[in-house]
């Protein structure tokens, strides 16, 4: 996806130095956080190891928290090993949507504590919702899948494809945070499984 | 539903005591934020209401939030004009839901400014889906339904009643968030009528 590079062209230098020392922070924040722990991570620790000035910190985040909960939304729409060139060739849209989920949940299992830190502290329904944020990619996805299945016939024509998508996204996040709250007790992916087999028995050409 | 009044029984006189003067602190609570809204509203204000001394407060509530959560809590789970005579009378299960969803959205249209403060303030997805909550009858109700349908073959025998109820009530609090976010800009019965659509269509006998 090229969006960065894209975006970047247009920004002035200022700009873009603005978000890569976001970035840095962000990077070095997700390290901390996994080998330390939240809690124990101090602003300073994250702008030291950033490599930038300790105030700087709170031009980019209010608190420690919401560094968290950016970490969270970036981490829960962020894609592994699935190229969109094998999301968008042949196949049923059905097992690609679960192929999909498969990726970003086997993501998620490396991070399970932090993981529980964000959805208990950060993460918010109303926030992961509100169409300016960066869930906004896998959203968008999640819509082009549904609608390249209403092309090859596989899911009917008279469904909406942002509504499905929404309630695809809703449900993902509810097994997420179900997950942590059961203390991991059962498999993720397996229960997005049946998320998807549930939406899709639905909205499937008979 | 007799759940209160069995639970009292079994509690001493100090406890109900605790019990009674927390739904007058709710009460006096919801009376305020409708009449003076949230932000303008004091502890002191809810306490005099309340006809309790000041610093009890806190024994009940840590902060003003919680109260909010709390209200809220009730709010999204509160059945209006519809018996639960009626909901396991004959009909169809599909339509039975979609009563249940219309009750409920009619009590929250109500309160939007207030349901609006409580979803961006308060109401976490984390804290409706553990299982100590008061939601339990509401989530309860619909796997109840679910089964009735199972019973009178309209719904598959095959689903899992308990993970279909918890989608359900997932999607019905993202409508209300989506509802919130939007400057209840569509109608949030219609909506809810999609939603139950949307899984009836899967889990239906065919």
């Amino acid at each position: 996806m090229a969006y960065p590079t894209t975006m970047n062209s247009t920004l002035s230098r200022r700009e873009r130095n603005k978000l890569e020392k976001r970035q840095r922070l962000l990077a070095a924040s997700l390290l901390l956080f996994r080998e330390k722990g939240y809690a124990e991570t101090k602003v300073a620790d994250i702008t030291k190891a950033a490599g930038v000035a300790k105030g700087t910190f709170f031009n980019y985040f209010p608190t420690k928290e919401e560094v968290l909960l950016a970490l969270g939304e970036q981490m829960l729409g962020k894609l592994h090993q699935v190229e969109a060139k094998e999301l968008f060739g042949q196949g049923l849209v059905q097992d690609k949507v679960k192929a999909l989920f498969h990726s970003l949940a086997s993501g998620l299992d490396e991070d399970r504590e932090l993981l529980r830190e964000m959805v208990y502290r950060g993460l918010r329904l109303p926030d992961l919702i509100s169409k300016e944020r960066t869930r906004l990619d896998f959203r968008a996805m999640l819509a082009l899948l549904l609608q390249q299945g209403q092309r090859q016939g596989e899911v009917r024509k008279d469904i909406d494809v942002d509504f499905v998508a929404d309630a695809l996204f809703t449900l993902y996040f509810q097994q997420i945070v179900s997950w942590c709250s059961s203390d991991f007790s059962f498999s993720l992916q397996d229960r997005l499984d049946e998320v998807v087999d549930l939406i899709f028995d639905s909205v499937a050409v008979r």
